[in-house]
């Protein structure tokens, strides 16, 4: 069976057992509590309906006309600031549902502004990621310079760290931030920064939506900390996730690579037997293409190794030269073999440095 | 200004333009609504308060009660199938807000659940949805082969074409299922469908939230249909965004590779006026790393484009075999240029082909 199928398959027994998890926990952590606090909220909707005898029929008119008046709790929704604030949450797939277009119009026009927004806002938070990313690499070097530390080359774990730790912070302060304006707990407060920039966006808290006019400068920072936010975990998103979504496809090409290096191997055979050297350099030249796939494996080794050991500083690799010299025409048997190493190890240098 | 910093900055000023859009348009299309909206619903409650003269303070308490016993007008939310139904909404990072965890226990549980569980959830269908591309792509060209079409292969236009079509198909006959067990206007359950595929979720429309108890085939096919739907939005945006989310690393090399190419030229005219041929082949032989890079930019170029020619079987290049020439030691000025361009066409393919 094909790597490929193998880590998919593996993947997907991977998610379906920890969904079977999670709900298993979360029905043993909240079942108690709902059964408690459904009773209790049952119990208070019978007293204050004996206290005014309101019919059933009445009641669900005045359940029905709450929960419909909920979004209007917090002002107008669909003001400029409010819309603008709804746009952010759409695009950026938080989806709080706070307030959502009831008009057949907006919800198409929701429909439409999404299909392009959402892809737009992927491409924009990973390329300010990724520039973040390199940003933060050159910081570490100078920090280290400064320090006048032997080792000034950042290793891509040390991004990972100080992704991490951006982001922890991120959300502590948030939390803080949001725990004073909004008179959360802290905790609470957490939970509603984790829930928003994961993009889950629940919606049972959900800030800029108090009765009382809101400041500009703390609507302006919500708006902010959505941005920011989203931009630092795409940062580590892209350090993290990003590099196993193309395995799938590196394999592909890795497949096909080795299946040409078999080819060669074979062809190789039946020039050094029938035709001997000078028929092997026909041999290759009339087929660039072996030469051209070999030069690749050889040379993109060393060539990604390279570009990482500028960025990330990492060793360099004895194959280095040997692959190069498998340059010239007349490759043999063990050349090859070389070149299939170096190219496993620049499939793992370039998985490693994505 | 470096491409990928101007290619950056263009992206965050579009989407805060986009964002400006969309509130100003959102604002035109729901405020006149929500206007009249909330004078109706005020005046209702003001009805039914006058005929029951219930206070403030009593219908505030009816009003918290009745938004904390949302969520159970479904049923219990917790048992086991509500508590799946859940982690999947978490961990596919949907966040209807339909039920939510209330104890700091399950609010930490969730956290930490989500922390581990999107990225799972995203390498998963990313990975599967690459696995439907493949698949797609060799289903493809056995129904070419089968009209016996001149042009067998497989572009990345048809792939798209297939994939966006199945999604839409995906979307419309879902809408179509949900209408009708949930009872919603066709318009309301195409717009639950793509708020849930595209991970939205505002939770304004959510399945499985009826009063009577709910058959268990449209359980699972509420879950299917979520895991199956994300799956092919996934392939998607596999063939559509992921491409674009290594454009800066992609230019980063490229900036390195030019740095080489132009550093070498200089060594080689000092290799040319002082020592001659056998001075540059010396030269060369000092510094392989350049060798090296070269012979990696012009042979990825025709590798990566042969191996987009097996899967998507692009037309090859004239710069093939010139490129492939120029792997021998002594490299002339010409060759570097010729190397120069083909890694350009080389960076386009792979782009093309991601």
């Amino acid at each position: 069976m094909k790597r490929q199928n193998v880590r998919t398959l593996s993947l997907i027994i991977c998610t379906f057992t920890y969904l079977l998890i999670g709900a298993a926990v979360f029905d043993s952590l909240e079942s108690d509590f709902e059964i408690e606090n459904r009773r209790n909220l049952r119990e208070r909707e019978r007293k204050i309906r004996e206290k005014y005898n309101i019919t059933d029929e009445h009641f669900e008119k005045i359940r029905i006309n709450v929960i419909k008046s909920k979004p209007y709790q917090a002002g107008t929704q669909w003001k400029f600031s409010g819309a603008l604030y709804f746009s952010l949450v759409v695009v950026a797939v938080i989806g709080y549902g706070h307030s959502t277009p009831k008009t057949v119009s907006g919800k198409l026009f929701c429909m439409g502004y999404a299909l392009a927004g959402i892809p737009l806002c992927i491409i924009m938070f990973q390329s300010v990621g990724e520039r973040l990313n390199t940003f933060m690499s050159y910081g570490l070097k100078q920090i280290k310079k400064c320090f006048r530390l032997k080792k000034t080359e950042v290793s891509q774990t040390d991004l990972i760290f100080v992704t991490m730790n951006l982001s922890t912070i991120i959300v502590a302060v948030g939390a803080l931030i949001f725990s004073h304006y909004e008179g959360w707990e802290y905790i609470d407060s957490l939970y509603y920064c984790f829930i928003t920039l994961t993009t889950i966006g629940f919606g049972d808290y959900v800030a800029l939506q108090k009765k009382d006019k809101v400041q500009t400068h703390y609507y302006a920072f919500s708006l902010l900390f959505i941005l920011f936010g989203l931009t630092v975990i795409s940062a580590a998103m892209n350090l993290l996730v990003l590099r196993f979504l193309t395995l799938n496809s590196e394999d592909e090409r890795r497949d096909e690579l080795e299946a040409a290096i078999a080819a060669q191997n074979a062809v190789h055979l039946e020039g050094d037997v029938i035709t001997g050297n000078a028929g092997v350099v026909g041999n290759a030249q009339e087929r660039p293409d072996f030469q051209e796939t070999l030069s690749v494996c050889s040379c993109s080794c060393n060539k990604w190794r390279s570009a990482r050991d500028k960025i990330y500083g990492a060793t360099n690799n004895p194959t280095r030269t040997k692959s190069f010299m498998s340059n010239n025409v007349t490759t043999t048997k063990e050349d090859n073999n070389s070149e299939t190493d170096s190219f496993l190890l620049w499939q793992r240098s370039k998985r490693a440095s994505f």
